[in-house]
């Protein structure tokens, strides 16, 4: 057949029942006459054991020590499913990021991966063995140094093997069926998504869908690796990801690809900004400078009575702190009024390329939202994104409303259709 | 002042606390003006919980993977003993055993070191840093494997590392004051050794003192690398082992180092074996090609009137059942009577370089167990050493009994001398 590279995070590998479940299912894909490459993370809880233990030891634990001890998780976890796959009659080996190949720079905890060479993967394979793969580490080109990729780096390292392993596909395992129109715990009636482009993904992704990782998914549209994403409990056909559909998978993408939302930003209004050229970007620069990353950015037009405006954006509550101190040091350069900040906020938002070619979805998404009664306070759109801000506690309540407006809803016959080009 | 190497075991690195206090004295070495290099072994029960683990997915877990699996435990201990370091202020880099330079056989779970190369440590002492060193593994040289060294493998990788590096000294710190005269255990008053040579640790070992593995001086005597055996809890001086005594040390080696013995063996009696040349081969060529290691042999005249002889030899009473079942295969061949075995003895060894050259110390032993009424079984002696098998139940007493008549009692005024030479 091809070469499969699947991923098991913790919570399919969370203790010996798991460890072995998945065996037999890595086994099966072996047995349908594929070559089988799986990249597991640590088991369970194992990680938030091994940060409690480095807290009990140092307040302020070094980079390159902490990911020397985190990385001892997969290690268990690999070598476990090695020994359950060798219990099953199969040959396993495993092998940790830096034996893999996964070579990556110096920043320890959040490392980029720079270059994957699975020669031993590749032998490993080639002599009939299953290879089981450390996610989530790798090995820094200068130094020498053991790294980690950070929060969900082990789709990460399926994602860059089976780049460099040239695989059929990226299978990833996780305890949901796969990507939903919706969070399924806010939306009952969410529909599984049997395919969704790379784009819409993506989308979805950096508008807080948490299924898969952004940077996963640019990994694998890099490389036009098709993502497989489904359940390690269920067994069912999930989610595609790719550029294409493949075999039976629609032929056609719906024009909504599903309602995203996010409660984890907060909003900072700089109030009475002089309307001149270069005020906005001293602002920006000096959030830059702090190293807060920003999403969305609004301004409006000034009022002509003053030629005074104001600017808001969005950041991660946590950076909110470090974004004003910033902002407030600028103040008199700036020369603006005030700042608010307010972290009270919710992002909802409506992805698919569909809305490119389909007038309307702005006008029945915002329908949606006011028949419901929330009232919006920032938009923002991309080309297949359009993005609003409401009060947090009308974000469960927008994103049934929208989900509801577009036919998305299981009950729905069939998905909303627009006439006509742009939106 | 030099290079240290420190060893510290799993009982010394329990818990965060342990760690913390190793962290300290680590750090003392270093300002006492040291390069350090630290070998550490895996926390308290660390390796046991994951052997029990590999046991839930697997009965006979795969060599490879389960080293792949037990090294996860040193990852653990060092990465946090060099956040502990750091916290105090000092620079502290961990490394694996393959990163150290530790090159094994392929031989899984029980792997010889074959070369070390210590490039990285050199490099990182230089800089200024303490290296943390994994103990009990290594990487095999054809296949890049991980590998672990066996039982009391950490004491190995010191004495090997502090070789490669050219030491000056290997302390190995560990839950006891250092080598006694006897178990303290079974004798209250033996007293901590402060100097003591390579073949008498050697032959202590070899008999069943349990606070040095034979490998591990073995590889300190090749080499030439005193060793200093010490206590992580007291922080007092411990025991030297070296070619000679020095600085503070005693100038003479007393004339008997101690009294060990090992409760560990069992005792096989091949009986009524004619007595022709080539008998004795057949039987221990049986014994070997079936891959038992034998201790003790002991054969004596045969009986005039009958030309028969018995043989007999002692062996870990684990490898017992193997040992008698190729030995009843050479039956017919060899055409001995019967075969006899028995797990309820002790060995009772006198170990001291100064038995060469003074003569009654075989004849005290002996009378000593006389008095004690401990009848002896077989005797076998070695040019610093004579053993004895006596019943299981007559240990205890036969070590007290001989360590008093030796005078190593602590509230004796001082040892037995005897005149002449020869024993």
């Amino acid at each position: 057949m091809g070469l499969v590279v699947q991923k098991y995070g913790g919570s399919s590998v969370a203790d010996a029942e798991g460890i072995k479940r998945v065996a037999k299912r890595v086994v099966e894909a072996k047995k349908n006459g594929n070559q089988v490459v799986v990249v597991v993370s640590a088991m369970g809880d194992t990680t938030d054991e091994l940060i409690d233990l480095a807290q009990e030891v140092s307040p302020i634990p070094s980079g390159r020590e902490f990911d020397m001890l985190l990385t001892a998780g997969e290690r268990i976890s690999m070598a476990l499913l090695a020994m359950a796959i060798k219990n099953l009659g199969h040959e396993a080996q495993s092998f940790t990021g830096s034996q893999a190949g996964v070579i990556t720079d110096s920043v320890h905890n959040k490392a980029r991966i720079i270059d994957v060479t699975p020669g031993r993967i590749q032998t490993s394979v080639d002599e009939g063995n299953i290879a089981i793969v450390a996610g989530f580490q790798g090995v820094s080109q200068d130094k020498k140094d053991i790294t980690t990729l950070g929060r969900g780096g082990s789709d990460t390292t399926a994602v860059a093997l089976a780049a460099a392993l040239n695989a059929d596909v990226c299978e990833i395992y996780t305890d949901v069926d796969g990507v939903f129109t919706a969070d399924p715990r806010v939306v009952k009636k969410a529909r599984k998504i049997d395919w969704i482009s790379f784009e819409d993904m993506l989308e979805l992704a950096s508008s807080g869908s948490k299924v898969l990782l952004h940077r996963c998914v640019e990994y694998a549209r890099r490389y036009n690796i098709p993502i497989h994403v489904r359940s390690s409990f269920s067994g069912l056909k999930g989610t595609w990801v790719s550029n294409e559909p493949q075999g039976d998978q629609p032929m056609e993408q719906a024009i909504i690809s599903g309602v995203a939302h996010d409660t984890s930003e907060a909003k900072v209004t700089v109030v009475g900004v002089p309307d001149k050229p270069g005020e906005a970007a001293r602002i920006f620069r000096a959030i830059a400078d702090s190293e807060v990353n920003i999403d969305m950015v609004v301004q409006n037009v000034s009022a002509a009575s003053t030629g005074l405006t104001d600017i808001s954006f969005t950041l991660p509550k946590a950076e909110g702190r470090k974004a004003v101190a910033a902002l407030e040091k600028t103040r008199a350069a700036v020369g603006f009024d005030s700042l608010r900040y307010d972290d009270q906020i919710a992002k909802i938002s409506l992805v698919g390329a569909g809305m490119k070619t389909n007038p309307g979805v702005t006008a029945t998404f915002f329908e949606a939202l006011s028949n419901a009664g929330v009232n919006i306070e920032l938009i923002s759109t991309s080309e297949i994104r359009i993005s609003v801000v409401t009060r947090a506690d009308d974000v469960n309540e927008s994103v049934r409303a929208v989900h509801t407006a577009f036919g998305l809803d299981t009950d729905s016959d069939e998905a909303v259709v627009y006439g006509g080009t742009g939106r």
